[in-house]
């Protein structure tokens, strides 16, 4: 039996989307699921605008068994995930008890005064679950099915922590690497083509490179064999290697799963 | 008058939802649109499924003035991008003379085989404007308001240079930041949101970083004054810098524009 159990990750914040920054949590999230057997099937990047993180949790969340959001839960006016997640499930939000009661003696021993911005952190939608933040004390919360974690890449981490327990995987998707270097891609796509049709239960993706290499540039593919049957994806890696020693190359192939 | 032109990023690729892949393409794509005064409204990662990226380009076509794509479009049986954009302005998709033209001499002069993967490289939908590939010449194509690219990064940035001049551009959003380090956003969230309500011509967003100095962690944020007016992103920058010296930092002032 092969359960498979889906996820859909929004990331929010104007910064993403202007350039001014590299979104890297989508990785740490994936890296996060895929031992857990949950098959990450979008992801979504979108501003921090009120309608729209509320449109796009209730879509995402009605056609996926879980959500994650990245975020927009810190303590400025630009700070509205927490409010749009309650709303696009109707629940009202104030300042919480037992989250106020995380975050008081924490800044109580750093002497930073417990101000409106900071209050604002501790506003949790009714019925949410808080979810720990063992880096900066502000607590992410699930929702049903979706979970709100910060956006700053140590925080996201931490909080993924007290989000395992929650999660009721499915059937893991194996993985392996075969490193074809100096074997081009559009001399291994024919056979890779043969292969992928003759191993249905497995999917394969090529996923070409070049760099500099002394004073050449050195062309090649890493070929992935993915599949939750993992004697598919070793019987694939072994046609891999085939495939790019009859091409002149001398396989890399990633030992790990 | 301001005049707003969007734009909607689809980055196309198992590889990318799978965590094994690092997109950095949509950050090369704000920066290639920011000065052409377009703005990216929302960027979604979807895997290599056909119906998945019909269903997209049609979604955020009709609603952006822009859609890129990435990925997709290289030799190999998981490179769907080209017929899916296709099917998505229900045009036939074949070889293309124009760009084989194109490609048979720089595979004849590297004794490059002709072959049937390099060929799929050359299925162009009907009426599609050829993009030019200055790193590795297969083209990328226009379709109506659609760019599809290469997703390989050096091949992406490569190709916006032939997209640029097809681009009606729109008022520019211009950008600056202070950087506050030292001060908590914490502290920074009260004075910040009242300019941020005193100043509705501008948005004013807040980024708060740690990181190590020395034995110690410093906190701090990244304070980013946007605006299609110049003018008001000055004067907010002024504003910024007085709040940071008001809680006792030295504010850095991003100079650029």
């Amino acid at each position: 039996m092969t359960s498979i159990v889906t996820a859909a990750i929004i990331l929010i914040g104007d910064e993403l989307l202007s350039g001014r920054t590299q979104d890297t949590n989508l990785r740490t999230i994936a890296e996060f699921l895929a031992p857990l057997g949950v098959e990450i099937r979008q992801a979504r990047m979108i501003p921090d605008v009120h309608e729209t993180i509320v449109a796009t949790i209730n879509e995402l969340r009605a056609s996926h068994d879980y959500v994650f959001t990245t975020g927009g839960i810190g303590p400025t006016h630009d700070d509205i995930t927490a409010d749009a997640a309650a709303a696009a499930f109707g629940r009202s939000i104030d300042v919480r008890e037992d989250a106020l009661a995380l975050m008081q003696p924490w800044y109580a021993a750093r002497g930073q005064e417990m101000n409106e911005g900071r209050l604002r952190m501790a506003r949790i939608p009714d019925g949410a679950d808080l979810i720990a933040n063992p880096v900066s004390v502000a607590p992410g919360f699930q929702l049903g099915n979706v979970f709100v974690l910060a956006g700053v890449p140590s925080v996201t981490r931490g909080m993924l922590q007290d989000v395992g327990r929650r999660i009721t995987g499915g059937s893991v998707v194996h993985s392996r690497t075969v490193r074809a270097a100096g074997v081009r891609e559009g001399d291994l796509a024919g056979p890779l083509g043969e292969l992928a049709k003759a191993t249905p239960e497995a999917s394969l993706g090529s996923y070409p490179f070049m760099r500099l290499k002394g004073a050449d540039v050195e062309y090649g593919s890493n070929l992935v064999a993915r599949s939750r049957d993992r004697e598919a994806v070793d019987r694939c890696v072994a046609s891999l290697a085939d495939i790019v020693r009859s091409l002149g190359g001398a396989p890399d192939i990633d030992p790990k799963d």
